[in-house]
């Protein structure tokens, strides 16, 4: 029996990275894994947040939100409960750690880059493009600010990418398959958010066990079916900005 | 002296309304008018706000936001600052307003409509392209929803769009141009916000003064310059959708 | 068939200006237009907000909210739904716009001037009876703030003021009506706000058919109709103060 | 020496008690006391709050705000901050408690009265001034009430009404001086707010010896002085509205 | 017939106050009256609130809570509701007042001691036990600070403690009993809030009949009964600092 | 050269569980894990959230603060910033997936279990003290609601604990470390929080390349350092109550 979409347990859905979506962002794309849909922008800012004042060091930090129709059913805006979402104060932080790990905040010196990411339409994964459509953002933004001389050397490292792996059962039998959609995540046994660098190794690894829990074996075969596949997303990060 | 983008006193921007551009929502448009872009959903929902209820009415309401990087700078999100901002909650009632004067309330039950319009990217006229463009999102969620049998009979009575006409000095004489973008809403003496059904009657208008009053005579100006330009985007609603 | 209080369709409600009832503010007045009754101050802070530091122009702000009986209903404040009413936003914004459109920002300064509108009791036009009440308030403070040599020169420029004109359908009969009240507001099929200066000119206009749209000769109408009116109220203002 | 304004140890501010001051509330009144104007309404609602559903008792309830100029300087609305000042709280507790203190739950039913007390200008002891005036306009609105059969019997079991007394340094010698204006308070070693009902007994006091500890002695002592002083103020209560 | 728990009418709770349970604060302890348990700390910041910069003086403010589970109920979270409760505020209010009147601010110069007093169950009398812990939590810090010469010269001028006495009717006697516990303050007919210091005078007294109005006499009667248990309460604070 | 406190690689900070700290909450445990100390509270309630209404499930939900001085600095409270901190939901909605994960929730029928974690102290590892102290308040509220028939039977399937794991540089070699403190999480390279149930499975694994990425093989590592560790604290737990 094949996954819901009918593809195999290894093979991604259509990813497009669309760049400069935005003419005043210092860095945009609009990226789009099947049906998920993120329009990531990153801006420029000549200061940082108190925590960094006076360090000498730069400062990313990542906005995510949903537009209120990004699912099948509408939600209200977060201004309207006066509250950001939990799960959204979750992702956001995720994205956030997910790109300071591949960019020298000595280089960028005591300035900032804020990465918004907004889900225009959500079918799964939105985290995982978030991240991998927001490092595109930002790369081509340093790019930018380098080649304007606003930073002296790009600050960026490395690649960053991400995707999210789930257990689902098929044929009877639980299994790993990456890149889950929507309906595959509403049955999934575990799934597990994996965030990866140009090199090979990771940066953030969220794994739950929503169904049930799963073992250590299950943990280590989801890495090594997802890492062959991350490096094909940072293949499509590269056709669109190398560093 | 030509406009600033070069174009005549009545000439409208590109206008481009793309349809259908979110597969859960029950209507969607993209709208670009120049560099103004605006994300346009329709969601229906088979209950009324609590001042409908026992009327037998239905409601239509608009919600209006920017993303951070619409702008030339990047804004804090409303939820950072826990307040809608004040501009967005007059240009929301103003949308809902000028839609619900097309809508046949009694046709659509005790149900409600909600359109939201999200500016991707702003250079003047957001307000108008999200009027314009929620009409066109609302007409395509009226015609599915008719057909799917939820309303008996399509309740949308009329077209509606609107388009911001202002006055500006162009070779030392004060002129009234249509359409207007950001520079030149930014140095405009004053400005209008014309909405226009299809029967050429006006459902809104709204003539500020910013850099000095205008008389009765250059408003009624406006109105006469503005009308045939309100025609042509009643036009281009039509290539999408007609009642 | 004459109007719900016996009116002449271009009859004004009695309007009382009451000038000084507030000992600490730079300048009030409790305005009574009919039944509605504001209470305004104008208040001076040596201080600018940020957008206008540097630029060594002053600024004008309203606020503008209704105590919790001034209506039928009793209404909730808007600190105990921790949210600005979108109507109260609308209102504030367009008294700000009409009171700066009258003031020379040059002779301000670097200073700014609050006007807080505080309606006691509403009963339809409150937004119009703040313009006018308001204008008073501020051209009382900046005299007493030229006495006291805190500007060097007047910055009022103009007079202005607001009144509300209704179509209302009277014998029959589709009729612009002036100064209309909250019975008559509520089967209005449009109505509109002018604001005017003392020279006879427009800074703000805001017509909206709510029961039909309306014709631009509807429009020109009332804008005929109304014009007369405005200047009695700016006969009002004048008993108060002259510039 | 005498006090600031002239008046003796035991001698009260001039009072004026204006009813029926709105047209909409059950019942209201403008309270004058001194340089003091307290806008008091009460409003009735068929319905109580969750913890009194379904005990067949009624429940009054407060609250209290001044106007952004009610002061010598202009200070932020509460809804700017989005917080309830702690001083308004704590001030509408006090009222809510002492005006319950006063009315027969059970002769309410399951109804609500609430009695909103809004300073128009402040000059010290407005606390104890909303107390004397929401007394009034709930005795009003429960006269009203009465009379229209909506309760069966009128609530209002006895008056009730406060003054602030302070303990002042006169000729060199600690004074207690009664209903302190704005001047004495922001020198008082002291100050008590006292509740008194009808009958002579005491619902609610308050002593802060901000400036030193008081003595039981002094609390005896501001007791004896203020006593005879609240009987006055029943007696204006009277005037208005006997029971 | 004895008290709810068998104790004499002027008989206090076991009252405990273990120190420096916060290896953090400048000064901390956990106060244990009974069931009611508060855990205080006092924080040093070398900072002023704006109100107090360049007077050259100090600043001591409070901060009350309930843990959600404190109480017989489980309450939602302030941040949940986000609103600060009115009680809340009310006794930080007090708790905060009462704590500054045996501070010397000059002494403390431009610095600020923030007292946290979260509680951790309530079984009545929380807000004394936060005034009687928290004034030991802030002695334990100056005392600290002193040594560390963060001060000069000790600025805590006396001791201060508080405590709940009620009216309850015992074998058909309405009696003064000190001290009380939930259970008694839930039928009491009065009860008063003491705060005294060392040298046997009132910071603060709240008295509040809820259940009916109360003489001139009894409060007096309450005074007389509470003082010598008061001295109790300081004897313990002894145990822990001694000035 | 040993870790920073003295402890071996795979040595657990001295960790103390003590039932029942609370009179009022069905559940409660204070736990003291090295110097990290939370408090935390199981409270039943007889309804559920929106979304479990009408299937027959129960819910389980956690909440979790720090204490405004639980840490070496003070910190504002939640709602003086009107805002939870995004680290708080991301953590509490940690600590809820980790409980949901050994609960039936058909057991539990349409009621609601919430557990309150308030640290009291923090130095490392509060969220997973959190995971492990609130599984014993959620198992010693869920054993007493089933004995007093609320549950028919008890609705815990299995045990469920965390332990936080670090990557250090020891000697100048990176090695993994279990139940890293403050300190140690200060420096760490990379961290990881490992959820695991009884039988030795994960429900939740999360872990971040604070410092450099890590290798599939080191976070392999860290799972095969840190389970045996767990089942130490799952033996710390069985202490306490067992299923």
């Amino acid at each position: 029996m094949a996954r819901f979409d009918g593809r195999k347990y290894n093979e991604l859905r259509p990813l497009i990275i669309t760049p400069d979506v935005n003419r005043f962002a210092e860095g945009s794309v609009l990226i789009e894994q099947g049906n998920t849909k993120v329009y990531c922008t990153c801006s420029f800012e000549d200061r940082v947040p108190p925590h960094r004042k006076g360090t000498g060091l730069g400062w990313v930090t990542a906005e995510y939100a949903m537009l209120p129709r990004a699912n099948r059913e509408r939600s209200q805006r977060d201004i309207s409960k006066l509250k950001l979402q939990g799960r959204s104060a979750e992702i956001q932080r995720l994205i956030g750690r997910s790109l300071r790990a591949v960019v020298d905040m000595e280089l960028m010196g005591e300035t900032c880059l804020t990465i918004d990411c907004d889900v225009l339409q959500g079918d799964g994964g939105t985290r995982c493009a978030s991240i991998t459509g927001g490092f595109v953002a930002m790369a081509l933004a340093c790019r930018r600010l380098t080649e304007q001389r606003v930073f002296k050397k790009n600050p960026i490292k490395d690649y960053v990418c991400a995707l999210s792996t789930g257990i689902i059962t098929l044929d009877g039998r639980d299994q790993a398959v990456v890149d889950i959609c929507y309906e595959e995540d509403s049955t999934a046994l575990a799934d597990c958010n994996l965030v990866m660098t140009g090199d090979g190794r990771f940066v953030e690894i969220q794994g739950t066990g929503e169904g049930r829990p799963y073992s250590a074996d299950e943990l280590i075969n989801i890495i090594r079916v997802t890492q062959p596949c991350l490096e094909k997303v940072i293949e499509a990060q590269k056709a669109i900005i190398t560093l």
